[in-house]
């Protein structure tokens, strides 16, 4: 097959790809930190790339014939005149001949900021391998008839009352060596009682197990010390699918239409899990083994999509109806089965899963935050790349996943981005002014006025900041419509008419252009947000719960948002503020829990088969609530300039709370 | 690192080798049929090679400087003046240039006829995997909280009764895709009741499962209809490892002088095994499936250290004081773990040992003629290339193992060779004339006068028949002494002055020389058959059994040796002659066995434990038998000229029967 050159500048990075490639397919081979948060759809108009050399004519951008495939209609859409000459969508365009290509700033993904931290954890220490240390009476001619592993099941037996042990196989092959090396003395670890699946040489003090939060975008590792339960180590990293699709469905829909699209997603997560084991033992090698092997146990959690790449298992029946799922329940699998290094004859615990789209990390989040435990009704909010919502008490739980789009991450939002260097993380808007500060990640103050800062986008929490900021300064009303009798600078018009907000000129930027809030950026956050609050008032109405007595933000995204600016914007029905507060990564606490003690392993397998799950998306009422929660509520005399807006605007529609 | 060119002829095999690589390596990696009894050790002398081309003198054979590495001791011993100029040991020489060399039929290896057929086995058929049709309701919207696989597992508890299936994580990954094949109609195998280890869409009839006996010299595969219990089909080949030892010694130093000797070995096994099952399931392929996957179990026999090579296991404690194995009980492993291409969900049942020398080929000849079960006292021969014996019956019952050394096999005789075409398997000698008649392997007739029927040497029934007539005919008498007094033209002198009979006249051969027993190959024998009737002399002695009621000759070599003959020359104690019978490869009949009935399985794990094995060697007694039972014993007047050589030499050596 032919090969062309494809060179992406600024990086510099080269080298051949066959002819037919997409460009975007290109920098995946090549490692170019390139958007694509579509995951190569052309829906995103994220992979905006330039053409430097590879031209055969240069006259008309339509009928030019380039090294690349003819323009397409994705291109015509998302490419402006503004964006300048000889600028394609990557995922649109594949190569045919040599090519020179440079990547704007703005089309580079960067480093995701990962939040993905773990809080204290405090449940009693009952793991699933547990070690013993032996003491053996080395062979004889006179004790012929016993082999070593009968030698070391006997001493088990008589020291610790250990009965009918199996061994796992790769135990069996190191032992002769291992307990000559020990001189007959071995720590011995054993799976739940049952399966010997190491044998270390000599006493062997610590033992090291692993807990792994896998979410759509952002893959988190938690490295526990088990006989004091402490998590001695955090490690994170991008979830290397996003390549191949942003969220779920999109990956879902690579592995469709790909022959290997499963088996490579499924490669990039297992060695993305690899140099994750790698980096977060690199202090803890011992006997000469690999950090890894020093690793007696595992759980991990993820959504159902994630959880059915990760095991190999084809997705496609989880996007479609009925979505149903292969396997639903815990299940324990060898680490070697699944290429994951760490000790090889250890598990993995995957815990369970709820249903087609409610997943592992869900569960996850329910065992750490125990609502089955509690009288007080609460709603758990868990805003991934997917909103999980979980409500109820001893009682009863419902479970149910929102369609919030994209938006809290930054997709489908004109500047939105991930939460990288340079992402506007924070917002505020002078009522009065209407001027905004904002908070750029890796800088360290508040910006207030003109100077190079360098922001380059808005990620999902500043998006809710912004809208809630531009709604209590009566910039946009609570249909989210702009405000046109405001006069401020910031409030401009594009060339169709319709109305956006400066947020930062551009000479703060390192973009070169104004960073701006459009009507389209604040309908998409009004569809993300609406779409939880209906599923939230569903769910409640379906309980017969009227009001929350608490309100969860789980999520590492959960953890970084304003309560107030979420309240405000009415992403959950009203409760006492005071009661809505952020718990971090509950998923990813769900997975050290279930790895610290046995009975939360056994407390996931039921609760997820005891909760309810509700297909929202299928109730008659949904429409009409999703509808009126795409609504800004209206928060009595709290903010003046609403009130002022609501009267100059004489709306007639109904406040609802 | 510097290579060489290297030629075989009359094959013609070339390659190029590295600088340092002994002819026999060399041999070994071009494919060459190069005959290496002691694995390349230097001791048995077969691997001669002439040198054609790649001197750079010829004035001295010793000094001689040669593309090669100079002569050795080993070669001074075994290379004579009759063996021509420019031969060389292959296996003590290293390549240092180009070189062409020529393989002299004598030292051809040849492809072993293999003799390892199964009988008909009646037992009754109760196998670990079963298989069991179920019709799932399709999944709907309205039953959304159930993964396919708990799906099944709800099924098969419904219309079987069956709980607390476990899935085998290789079933997990297809499942999906084989209900949706099968429109919801499945066949699932579950093993031991307790996992499934296979879902097939539709309706499948058929059930097949593989026994495996891995011989030192020889692997048998009977490939078994599990409905039925038939044997429907059964393949053989030569051990793989053959090229890296013949005996078990040899292989145990090979891994243990070589840093990935042991992975060498294995993957030679394994990667046989694996032809084996291509070959054994060419007329089953089903589904698209490849023929290996259709078997869902397996068992598997061999001696300890082939056990252990196996299993990937350092064989070399098994090798030295006090004989350890790393292992003696049954274990269950997975195919895919093994790397072995049968249905990859499925297990392996590897059949216990019994102690370091004696292995589970033992244990499957005691589940198959079920000695503990019998009044009668019962001694069973195993011979392969090594003696095993069981003595005992429903009382109790001892293994031991006997050095018998190579001469069975045919090593350590003169002209000795396997069982392959072109070697004498049968002799009788005139008492009269001591003209011998002898059949060859390949040929349909017994030869009787002199034509060119290209034999080629003597393989080891046909050594246990020539020295029994050799002693019948009296060419010999019991102490195995030449009769001096003979005057026949086949009884000859070399020129030390040793006595020797000519079998075969150069012009009957293939070898062009006359193929001869020696006095050596005289004492090989009764050192050999003295081992074996020492051995169950003292186990009789210590069980205070006085005589046997049955004699039973197991192993592929027993069905094929002459009892009579083997009476002759006293290679067991006296027994009725009609009590005196071939089994066969019992070894295999025992793995069958425990593939079709899992009661055999705990059988052979019960009764492995419980029979006692006796280190024959350390007993005070040994040397004493042992020397006593190297004598030929005298069959009272039965043989004329027996009695006439007695009488002759005025012996003075007590007859013992």
């Amino acid at each position: 097959m032919s090969k062309y050159k494809v060179i992406f500048q600024p990086s510099g990075s080269r080298g051949e790809v066959p002819k037919g490639k997409t460009l975007l397919e290109s920098a995946q081979q090549l490692g170019v930190d390139l958007e694509a948060i579509c995951g190569g759809k052309g829906t995103c108009g994220k992979c905006k790339v330039r053409v430097e050399e590879g031209y055969f004519e240069k006259d008309n951008i339509d009928s030019k014939m380039s090294h690349l495939t003819p323009f397409t209609e994705a291109e015509k859409k998302f490419i402006k005149p503004a964006d300048g000459d000889n600028v394609r969508l990557a995922c649109a365009c594949q190569v045919e001949g040599d090519i020179k290509l440079f990547v704007p700033e703005k089309s580079r993904a960067g480093k995701q900021i990962v939040r993905k931290t773990a809080k204290a954890i405090s449940v009693p220490i009952a793991p699933a391998v547990r070690k013993y240390f032996i003491e053996l009476t080395p062979p004889t001619l006179k004790d012929l008839t016993v082999g070593d592993l009968e030698r070391i099941q006997r001493a088990l037996k008589e020291a610790y009352g250990l009965e009918d042990l199996k061994a796992d196989f790769m135990v069996i092959r190191n032992l002769q060596d291992v307990l000559r090396e020990g001189e007959w003395k071995v720590m011995v670890s054993v799976w739940h009682g049952k399966e010997i699946v190491k044998v270390e040489p000599g006493f062997v003090d610590f033992t090291y197990g692993i807990a792994i939060d896998v979410g759509t975008t952002t893959v988190a590792a938690y490295l526990c010390e088990m006989n004091t339960g402490k998590v001695v180590s955090t490690e994170s990293m991008m979830n290397p699918q996003v390549g191949y699709g942003e969220d779920v469905m999109s990956r879902i829909t690579y592995a469709m239409s790909n022959d290997d699209g499963l088996d490579i997603m499924q490669k990039a997560l297992i060695d993305g899990l690899n140099d994750i084991l790698e980096k977060i033992t690199a202090d803890i090698r011992t006997n000469g083994e690999s950090g890894g092997e020093s690793i007696v146990d595992m759980t991990i959690v993820f959504n159902t999509a994630m959880h059915h790449i990760f095991l190999g298992l084809n997705p496609v029946y989880i996007g479609r109806s009925p979505f149903i799922p292969a396997i639903q329940n815990d299940i324990d699998i060898k680490a070697r089965d699944m290429g994951i290094r760490i000790n090889p004859g250890s598990y993995i615990h995957v815990l369970p899963i709820e249903a087609g789209f409610v997943g592992a990390d869900n569960v996850g989040v329910l065992i750490a935050e125990e609502m089955y435990k509690q009288d007080e009704k609460i709603l758990i909010i868990d805003i991934g790349t997917n909103g999980e919502l979980l409500l109820g008490n001893r009682d009863a739980i419902c479970s149910t996943s929102c369609a919030t789009g994209p938006a809290f991450e930054g997709a489908q939002i004109k500047f939105g981005m991930r939460a990288a260097p340079g992402a506007i993380e924070k917002v505020e808007i002078d009522p009065e002014t209407q001027e905004p500060r904002y908070k750029v990640i890796g800088k360290p103050d508040w910006h207030t006025h003109i100077e190079k800062v360098e922001a380059k986008g808005i990620c999902g929490s500043a998006i809710i900041d912004v809208v809630a900021e531009m709604f209590t300064s009566g910039i946009i009303d609570k249909s989210g419509k702009f405000n046109k009798e405001l006069n401020s600078p910031r409030i401009k018009k594009d060339q169709d008419g319709k109305y956006y907000y400066v947020l930062a000129w551009a000479d703060e930027t390192s973009i070169g252009q104004d960073i701006t809030v459009t009507q389209g950026d604040v309908r998409a956050l009004q569809l993300a947000k609406g779409a939880l609050y209906a599923g939230a008032k569903l769910m409640m109405q379906k309980m017969g719960i009227e009001s929350l007595d608490r309100v969860v933000l789980a999520g590492a995204f959960g953890s970084f948002i304003n309560k107030e600016a979420a309240m405000t914007l009415g992403m959950f029905p009203d409760c006492d503020i005071d009661k809505v507060y952020s718990v971090g990564n509950a998923a990813g606490d769900g997975a050290i829990m279930a790895l610290l003690n046995t009975d939360k392993r056994i407390e996931a397998r039921e609760k997820a088969r005891w909760l309810e799950f509700v297909e929202i998306a299928v109730d008659p009422n949904f429409e009409k609530e999703f509808m009126m929660a795409m609504h800004i509520p209206h928060m009595k005399d709290k903010f003046p300039n609403v009130k002022k807006l609501v009267e100059a605007s004489g709306s007639k529609v109904q406040i609802k709370e």
